[in-house]
């Protein structure tokens, strides 16, 4: 199918390799075995029988073909999945082959199982993320920009704050998507354990344990609590991605040229301009993020399911649940290498602060002329001087110092600092430090 | 990946095949050679020589693995296809591929030539689900079943009249949809044919009619219209198809029981509880429309690309585009199915309009007695029968025509056509002959 | 506009007066009198000043269709409002009025006060819908009904269970929006604190405190954290309330009859048919999610925005933000008044469980027959007499006692139990105190 | 309720003011008025009674708090309003008054008529903008500027060429727009004429007549393709004006300086610098753009109603169909004020072409070279050269001319030529003359 050209691109390589086919096999397969198990332990299996299953399936091969197909008639993976399992099993294991359960339960623990080492890959990006931006931090807390609001020049910051304020952005995310659960799914075919009484949510704790999955307070068949937080987190993640590209692809723009993505051979090339260096990652981060919006979106709509499972609303959410996980994979894979070799240019963020003559400094001139000239006349010197700084290209402090309002009035000195960008940083050291405290405490 | 269990069910099997990655070579090649041709015909390239190139890549191999990976670098399949399609030719005829065209026209354009089979598949099964559903009209024209507002029994219609409402939802958006243009894109570099003057435009019109596309009034790099209204358009068909799962859904419940869905060896069993025969079809369709949903609200947000080539909106418009043709035309095939075989159950039907006792029946009723009674007292007789006759089980004409304010004035006979539900049916029939003809009319 | 009949009836009518233009006048006038007083004990601001300031503001009228003008040039309403109250000044005031602030600081701080008030009022109704699903769960712990997957009938459970699930799916959302942090923003023209240095941050973190917000790691002019979390926890609760409301919607159908809405004066009247009880709540509780999803997804796609201040990215915010949250609670508020008042029928939930004839108990039968029978045998009996239950409208403990193949083998009571469907409720009861100490237990 | 803060900024004033509680009454009004005199022409009404309702009701005075309190209990606005007027007429009468109607004929007949002078609006408002368009593709014909790709600068274009490419959008979006029915919704409780047999439809055809709507195959209760249609066709104007938003805010950057928004008194400032000024308009439209993308997708997720009326899926569309409407009208007006005043800068124009030196350039010199030099030869050549002339900020011809592998093949004029961007135009003179007789075709 065209995804391997059209959303691949987006998606983390590992991550795809993880999440195949045979991996759902696997994790469902896991929690069948642990389902045994834990009927065993508490009676319900007689000794030795879940030793017994796991011998017979754990070296079969399960059919990927049999199984797609017999997705279409039964509406979901597990069906087929069971059926095939239980046929690959003498006869007298077959009774307590997916005992107790139902598909959503294999379907929602396996998809929880899936995701457990996609979230501790997450994390570890982010950490990854984190200590990138920790380290640009410090190489720039003096590298003073421009500050851009509604994309117009307007006052000085230093890139090392910019990064801050990315790296936030990233750490929110991470430490709420790692407080989000991965609960095991255990209810049977009504979420009330039929049948099995009392033993039901012991048998639920005990496969939350065993496999490593988050204990819930009652089975969440039609509860989607725990999809919507999990997407939504993801989604957040996204989002801070998506912010640090859409900076750097702002920051990349040939008339402003102060970053770069790093390069690397074949990167960024264009088939048709041999001098083009293209932000092709930040252009993979934001299809990628736009792809998770749109993939949350369908999740949140299918948070309220009908009675006890969902007709179509529970489906809906399985590719979008996934998907959205390596999608985010892999922006954070390429947030990772443009944050650890962003290629910062200085001089060219030193340029563009004198681009508009000194305007962006007017407001500091005006205060310092205001006791001498008072304010109005303060704010119209300095606006002047600006406007002929920029139009006849000379420095902001010339312009000001020659002006006859002002050569007698203010000394030199006092003019060049008060023009200076970088004794015009309001907070930005203070953030920095502040900030790597913040990053740092968890 | 997991999607093959995720998001395949949902999606038509053969438009998927139609749609692999060799499609997608095959596409991208079919662009390039028909570009040669309509170069040399204008003298552009040497006579014979996009035969030659031709004869060269036809039958050569493509690597998709390198393909792949190609696309983390380039930012989009074009790059590594037009490199690898170049090292495969000789070095003479290496400067008459991909001349004048940038990577975008390669996508886009074949990207319209893998849409262009699925719309016509689409319009197929629209047109079998056009059938399907005639069939069921000129069947159940006298079916009188009860309809049901804000998912409360309400007043009589027929089976016939309500499926007449599901073919002109599907029949307007088979319209739409056979009304949306598959342009060929084919600008250059940045959309004006950079060092071809004149000769891009003549270009452009003779690639769109060699290559049975449109030819758009400009091409169209950064104006994506063509691609919203295409996605918006697969999106009034999904909510179409949602549309009648959904009915049929709701017309399923046990304790409703009016339609089932066709019955199939293995379709809609439980893993769990043998007695069940689930809604299958519907969940898959409705689980579809859902996705469709989410990938047009991609599409939509990307509608806007900056300057002369998207930086990520572009690139996030390709999975939700080719997706959503995948999953309509799997929806449509399980609606096809299911207006074909459609399992109507007129007792139950029947059954249900008696199970207010003769409720949805008051309002003709009061109508009757009003001349004699007054309107105030006709409805609250009619009322007070109504659910007499709920409470003990007996019909609704009976009790009225014992009723003391109601025996010697009425006739058992007017009493009981003003309780018939099939003497109610307002304009149903008229509605049937109207939507008829409509519906054959194109 | 249109709005008052479009979307207010979705609204809850005291959080809408509590938000009107006044509401935010004054939210945006506390944002400035608390920043002069937390400048003013910093010494950045003469002694009195901000009292002063206080006095000529707030008894001053700020003209709200000024305001509303003044939207118009300046692209947000901070503008206008600190023009308006600067000219309210005395000339020697007006230099401390909004110092070192931006209209972002003031707009996103008013926003966050005026949602602080609507939290708590989430947070009550929410705790008025847990206090009354607790006491349905009391009422209803023995209550029996068929759990229903797919829309079709599956096993029992009780109604007190489903109470039970529907309470989790509340709760969790709404521990989840009371940890969502609303922060002050303060950040000056470019979130650095331009020409305050390290003031800066100690303002911010005074002006949280006397505004009673939270204080963040640093200014989020364009780190939309803190939007995102709010507005996906909202979606969630959105979402809890619109599984209540499917559900009811799907219980009070005609033919099920299960439970119906509280009937108050006038309350689901229909326009034109004398007899329906509409389940209006149900519907402006599902229409109200709906509007919330898209609200969200609005705010997730605008989570990135560029530099230092959005372009468009962070006006899109406050409309879907601020209705988002009204939204929910006019929705919780019907969510309230449905759990306090449900009318529950027990008797139809009874007869619904009769509708198979016994099929939905053939399960337990079959594990009865199975050890006398044999498990295919046992089944197929099972079934068998489950369908001539059905269609004689015969109990289905007599068919089965009466069949030749069980009469001598089981007990008439022990097959009368295994039909009961009152002892097959699984962990219904555990469920029930699980669930119940876990609501209790925050 | 702050939307007049949050939403009315994007919204059009003259739209809002034609579309408040009194126009949403008088709608309905004249539904039911007409609906009268339909009825009374074909005799079901005696003569003379419209008229005597119209005198009663045309007059009088609905009250509009009386309305928003009853939607609380009916769902929706029809319910008080038939209601209201009911009470408002003399007994005789009342029987005439909304026969055969119920409320969604009425709220959707309604929505309708409020939409189609604001479809007129829209109109207006495009062909304005057209016009606007036409005058820059006119005036800039040759005013060269960079192509951007990946917001990179890329090759050549002209002003006038990217003009005409907004305007094809914004004109392809019109033409949708103008396509899209509006009909009158009339079908009676269940969508069947109950009662009224064969004059349901004819009163149908002649209600749109009468209302100037259009007239549907059948009613549309449930089949909410007509929604559908309008809400993305409304979506897609707005994303036409978001393209222009984001083109206009990415071009008045700072750095970049090739357009700038039209001035006016007040526009743009901001509250803390007052050098700025900010591209307010294109603020607006980027975030009223986004808002519509957030009402469509609820639209498209409510398209699947179930049976014969919505619940909570119809209510959920009223406000996003008339909120879109209101937003792209908004749009429209700051679309047609940009175009129509925008301020173009040719000049930093071409110093922008300068920027790399070159770079932009290379293609064509070294196809200039090639044939002396070898291909291979002739890009390294060029390159070179591009990159010396940035370095050393010379001209590139200069430089080139200077070269020793240059000057004594080529000519100085030829590499004038090859060097200068006004010659390497493609057929951007052609799209324009294509692009003006397309857009004045219709």
């Amino acid at each position: 199918m065209p995804a391997i050209f059209t959303q691949h691109p987006f998606m983390s390589q590992p991550a795809l390799d993880a999440c195949d086919e045979q991996a759902m096999v696997k994790a469902m397969l896991a929690f069948e075995l642990a389902l045994a198990e834990v009927q065993e332990a508490s009676g319900a299996v007689p000794a030795g029988v879940s030793q017994q299953i796991r011998d017979q399936l754990e070296k079969a091969t399960f059919s990927v073909d049999a199984l797609a197909e017999g997705i279409a008639s039964g509406g979901n993976v597990a069906i087929p999945f069971v059926k095939q399992g239980r046929s690959l099993l003498p006869n007298e294991l077959k009774r307590y082959w997916h005992q107790g359960a139902t598909s959503q339960d294999v379907v929602d623990s396996a998809l929880m199982l899936l995701l457990t080492p996609r979230l501790a890959a997450l994390n570890d990006l982010l950490l990854r993320c984190r200590a990138a931006a920790l380290a640009l931090m410090s190489a720039h807390g003096d590298t003073v920009m421009v500050g851009r609001t509604l994309m117009q020049q307007a006052l000085p910051i230093t890139f090392g704050v910019k990064v801050a304020h990315w790296a936030i952005g990233l750490e929110q995310s991470r430490r709420r998507l790692m407080d989000v659960a991965l609960p095991v799914q255990f209810g049977g075919a009504v979420g009330v354990h039929s049948g099995w009484g009392h033993l039901g949510l012991d048998w639920m704790d005990a496969l939350a344990e065993r496999l490593g999955l988050a204990s819930p307070v009652l089975p969440w068949h039609t509860d989607r609590y725990p999809i919507h937080a999990l997407s939504t987190a993801l989604d957040a993640v996204a989002g801070a991605a998506e912010k640090i590209a859409l900076d750097v692809s702002l920051l990349t723009q040939t008339e402003v040229g102060e970053v770069a993505e790093p390069s690397a051979p074949g990167m960024g090339e264009s088939s048709s301009m041999p001098h083009k260096r293209n932000p092709v990652r930040s252009a993979l981060i934001k299809g990628a993020a736009r792809l998770v919006h749109g993939h949350t979106s369908v999740v949140m709509s299918a948070a309220a399911q009908p009675l006890e499972r969902g007709l179509g609303e529970w489906h809906a959410e399985w590719a979008p649940l996934i998907e959205s996980a390596l999608l985010v994979e892999g922006a954070l894979e390429q947030v990772a290498v443009l944050l650890e070799g962003l290629d910062v240019n200085a001089e060219n963020m030193a340029r563009n602060l004198t681009a508009t003559g000194g305007g962006i400094m007017a407001e500091p001139v005006a205060r310092l002329l205001a006791p001498a000239l008072g304010t109005e006349k303060a704010k119209a010197v300095s606006a002047d001087a600006a406007e002929t700084a920029r139009r006849e290209a000379r420095a902001y402090a010339d312009v000001l110092s020659s002006h006859p309002d002002v050569k007698d009035v203010i000394g030199a000195d006092a003019l060049r600092d008060a023009c200076d960008p970088a004794l015009y940083l309001g907070s930005s050291k203070e953030q920095m430090k502040r900030a790597r405290a913040w990053l740092m405490s968890d």
